[in-house]
């Protein structure tokens, strides 16, 4: 057999509380499988441009590291949002990239991301299929948004909607005990410019101790505000604390995006992505004004995709698994594919690693289907909650140092 | 010996994540000491006062329970916000207290709380004093600000620390991946109006695998926006990532609060105080207007005070502790007195728990010494982060059930 060369890994994209157990994945099957060297890239694609990259037995040097690794979060390697022009626009960049490759007589590219990394993985397979590289680029499924089609969720997700889950929980007893002879609307934002997933992830907050939330809002459906107001009222009549989940991305009939309505000012990212802020406070001062009681809004932030200390342990193993799958399938030959998850079982929850076209992946955003959202169009179903409870089980205790957890870092 | 009579405490002011493990000592205590019953008012002497109460052993039926509530944030009981009027001014209220207290058979009252429930522990002893009722009157410390005088801290800042060192090494951590060849400004707010106790935690971050916060501002010096903004620029010539954390009290020269920079409306709560938001939203949007720089804001909002799953060991015990002494001293016939922590020893940590009358104590409020804080105003010292840093020590483990940590819940 003849020795095999080096594999490169990066990390693309937003952050999430597992990206890292994808790169342990990466190495620990890389080593396992006999590639000689496994290089990082730094800054994704981005900083690989710039010849950023380090080897990674220099940063990984013991089992303690890689559990270590894996409940780091962020990206470890550091991350980018930049986007591979097309080929015919700018083929010198794509020659740039092969002779860093060859250089560093790499076999197997593997991109860890959303919908944008897949795309990068799809132009780098094709350039190389049509230019004859010898390469192989595999992409690894990593979003909190579980917007990536195909795959059954995305690895970060169950992380995200644990750590919404728990403190969906914490902020409504919060809300309770203050709540005696006065009335509160609590308004929690959540994550999700176009797709759900994440917002209805407050509703695994309905629990034996919990009541839940009263009104959940995804954006894949228009948010008619006079109902939304209508409906709080009611509520009021019943009980008095009333609690609200919205995603950052809901908009109105005419197309606006509710946080548009404060008057605010607009960011747009790399991506062309308006850079939304503001929903629930919107919302909460909306409500304030029409009915008078007391309202407060929470935004979970950056907190809900870097909040490592509530991982979910089914998945930092997936994420584990699929970095891993990647390496296999390269390894045995694949290219321009996507590492997917398929659900093999609902009871007892099992799930498997999958392989698919990468063409069919990128740039296409799975949404919250329509019957997963109850006729009203303010709660979610027992069909989303099925599927999204198998994937927040378990734990990994963090490492903790100093009554803190314990992260790797990257040592230059 | 006589037989005892009966028990009741109650909650009151803003939840933390330890105040129900302060309603567990009370409980475990008074069963030991013998009292015949321990009733717990519902939304403290507000709902007190109309007969709102529970017998706690039809809600504590085992020692898993008490392990349960132990772990369980947000006031068990209710809590609320009132405050008893002056003696003088409304006499027939402390007698409408004194006879649902005779009727109850009570013999000690205990009120777990802050500033404010320490007054009412001061009138309502006063009154039995003058009165010569029998009943005893303890107060129990417990607040997240850590504002209490005489006590070394309170309980619930320990656990409030924890969990905003530990957010805030995820926040660094996830701006760090995302800023290659750009710049990023962060801007956390923590809690705090007058005093910077928990702003000051963000230094917690500071560890060997997390550089911390890069500025720290607290509310006890007056806040310089153009210092500030220089000071920013300066930093982002070094590093492209550059994280602050201010507390939302911070205030200019001329008295105005920064969040009213942003001319966003002002709401008073029940004890007049001001209802601060959008301190840090203001701030990024300042330094991206000044800077052009891409910027971020993060609130830690109500999951400081109710993040019961990343709660400290330390904090949790010493607030058990606490509820205990609180009945053995009024056992043995101490009343007017607040339970506090004494320091014995800072290596290895060691506390106990005092006693201190409480005149010297109610509507006093600690803040973060001069000397705690550098020269510049824009960090806490090493004395600040060696007082801190004992008292976010180990963990309870959250009783998980189907992936989120299990509360125990008033049955009614």
């Amino acid at each position: 057999m003849a020795k095999k060369g080096n594999i490169i890994v990066g990390q693309s994209g937003g952050p999430t509380s597992v990206i890292n157990s994808s790169l342990a994945g990466v190495y620990k099957t890389a080593k396992e499988r006999g590639f000689h060297k496994v290089y990082g890239m730094l800054h994704g694609i981005q900083g690989f441009l710039d010849e950023q990259y380090v080897d990674l037995s220099t940063q990984i040097h013991s089992d303690m590291d890689i559990e270590l690794l894996k409940r780091t979060p962020s990206a470890f390697l550091g991350s980018c949002r930049y986007k591979l022009p097309e080929i015919h626009e700018n083929p010198e960049i794509y020659e740039k990239i092969f002779q860093i490759l060859d250089k560093l007589n790499i076999e197997v590219f593997i991109y860890i991301g959303g919908n944008d990394s897949m795309d990068t993985i799809k132009k780098l397979s094709d350039f190389a299929i049509v230019k004859g590289h010898r390469q192989k680029f595999l992409g690894v499924p990593k979003t909190i948004d579980n917007d990536l089609a195909l795959t059954d969720h995305t690895p970060g997700y169950g992380s995200a909607a644990k750590y919404i889950g728990a403190s969906t929980k914490e902020i409504i007893r919060d809300a309770l005990g203050l709540t005696y002879k006065k009335d509160m609307v609590t308004v929690i934002e959540v994550m999700g410019r176009n797709a759900g997933w994440l917002t209805g992830a407050t509703a695994l907050a309905r629990t034996e101790d919990c009541e839940g939330p009263d009104l959940i809002y995804l954006p894949e459906l228009v948010f008619d505000i006079d109902k939304f107001l209508k409906k709080i009222k009611d509520l009021l009549k019943k009980k008095s604390s009333v609690v609200v989940a919205v995603s950052e991305g809901i908009k109105l009939e005419d197309g606006r995006y509710v946080c548009e309505l404060s008057g605010g000012a607009d960011y747009v990212d790399a991506f062309g992505h308006k850079q939304l802020q503001g929903t629930a406070a919107y919302l909460a001062g909306f409500v304030k004004n029409e009915i008078g009681c007391k309202t407060r809004s929470v935004e979970f932030s950056t907190l809900q995709r870097s909040a490592s200390h509530m991982a979910s342990r089914v998945d930092i193993n997936e994420a584990f698994m699929v970095g891993g799958a990647a390496v296999k399938a390269a390894d045995e030959g694949d290219t321009g594919k996507m590492v997917v998850i398929d659900r093999v079982s609902d009871d007892p929850y099992m799930s498997a690693a999958g392989i698919y076209d990468v063409h069919k992946i990128a740039n296409n955003e799975k949404l919250v289907p329509r019957n997963w959202v109850n006729r009203e169009g303010n709660y979610v179903t027992e069909d989303f909650i099925n599927y999204i409870e198998p994937l927040i089980q378990g734990d990994y205790q963090p490492f903790m140092v100093n009554g803190l957890p314990q992260h790797l870092v990257l040592r230059r």
